[in-house]
């Protein structure tokens, strides 16, 4: 598994070569399933957001679903900024082996926070949520996929391991307030509380940006150990992903056979 | 507030002891919350439960009761046995400052593992599971107490948070194997995920005992951040509440709100 962590341009043609040539290094390095970040093809700024919303199929997904189809391997294509009629939503597409649409994602909780002296941004103000959790087969397992900010709700996750999700992708793009004090624990936590697979891709950190993103994609295994970490920079992040070990673990600590629903709800 | 991460001998009048001397301690350093760990009177080890099971009210309840009334504080009493009828429970007694009972819980998650060249224990050989969540009024705020292996189920704890628990307090003893790998991770996750102050207490590690506790008692505040943590020995753990900077949290990254219970359930 690879994840491209690249660093998002102001102009939408370079962010798809970029974008194009990670993938194609990723792939050739071996990697069956490449993972973008999130708004991949857009600064992550609201006016961006109207300007490079695109409908599906578009010009973005379209060679995402080249790229999966020319090397095999799954794309999940990180996000973009999707146009629905009067509507713009933050919204993944994810390809399988023969460039065929495997899922869609459209974020379902939107990021809209104010913190003192920190970051502030307001999803809200141009973009609409989602409104369903997203899992899909996969010749390996069922994957999921959430978007950001909705890995901060446990519920969202813990239905989606419900749902048989194995591997949990999220295209992110933490910044430099919210990074460091929540990226790792939340990522560790989610993984560890529901014994799956938990993947984390972010852009590269671009200091110069407007929204300034924290890098540092990660891998976080069914024990909660981060088995790989970027660092800031531009980098492609490659690990393994051992399912038998996902099976070990929920054998030897069975958290999710020892859950108890008729107290919680 | 205060932790009493007090170890824990094979004798309950030692134990008792210990705790009395620890309590008087820590409402002398100004502590008006108290905190004892997992299983304070009692080796952790099913045929010490067995032996030294408590029908309520009991020697070791009359205790706590007595010296929460003697200092005016609230005391979380850890857990202990609890017999009731042919049944164990791992229970939790809490006093107010009039020496009056607040609350009682019973484990509701039994600790049923077996971890490959780690910790094998199997509680539920003698114990037999509370069925309620425990979440009380102070003249604080909600205080919420679970135990130990409860602390691994998000539902629980977020559960507790809607019927607004904004401390929630957890005797555990976590041990050699799971301490390390997951002990700071978990409980910095429900702080955060709960926008709650969330506050752990464990025994000291005893090397000589059969299961050997992790220590490391802590607190972590709504923000993520572990604010006090004791080392591995015995030792008093002292450190301040800050209601207005959980609601300052809440209000900065309003993550309760955010969420969408439509979409979970």
């Amino acid at each position: 598994m690879a994840i491209c962590q690249m660093e998002v341009a102001k102009s939408k043609d370079k962010n798809l070569l970029k974008a194009e040539k990670m993938i194609i290094e990723a792939a050739l390095k071996g990697a069956e399933i490449i993972v973008l970040p999130e708004m991949f093809n857009c600064p992550y700024q609201n006016d961006f957001f109207i300007k490079f919303a695109e409908t599906y199929p578009g010009k973005s997904t379209a060679l995402i679903s080249r790229l999966a189809k020319k090397f095999s391997v799954y794309i999940i294509g990180g996000s973009i900024p999707e146009k629905d009629g009067t509507k713009i939503y933050n919204t993944s597409y994810s390809f399988d082996k023969k460039g065929n649409l495997a899922a869609k994602h459209r974020k379902v909780h939107l990021f809209d926070i104010n913190v003192e002296n920190g970051i502030s941004f307001k999803e809200s103000d141009t973009l609409s949520p989602g409104n369903k959790i997203t899992v899909f087969d996969t010749e390996y397992c069922k994957f999921g996929v959430a978007i950001c900010y909705d890995m901060r709700f446990p519920e969202l996750i813990r239905k989606m391991t419900l749902c048989e999700a194995r591997i949990i992708i999220i295209p992110a793009a933490f910044n430099m307030t919210t990074g460091p004090a929540h990226w790792h624990v939340t990522a560790r936590a989610r993984a560890l509380d529901n014994q799956v697979y938990f993947i984390c891709a972010s852009p590269a950190s671009d200091t110069k940006a407007s929204y300034v993103a924290y890098g540092h994609s990660l891998a976080a295994d069914p024990w909660g150990k981060i088995i790989a970490e970027a660092g800031e920079k531009e980098e492609i992040l490659c690990f393994e992903i051992d399912l038998d070990y996902l099976e070990k673990v929920r054998r030897e600590l069975p958290l999710l056979k020892h859950r108890r629903e008729a107290i919680y709800f």
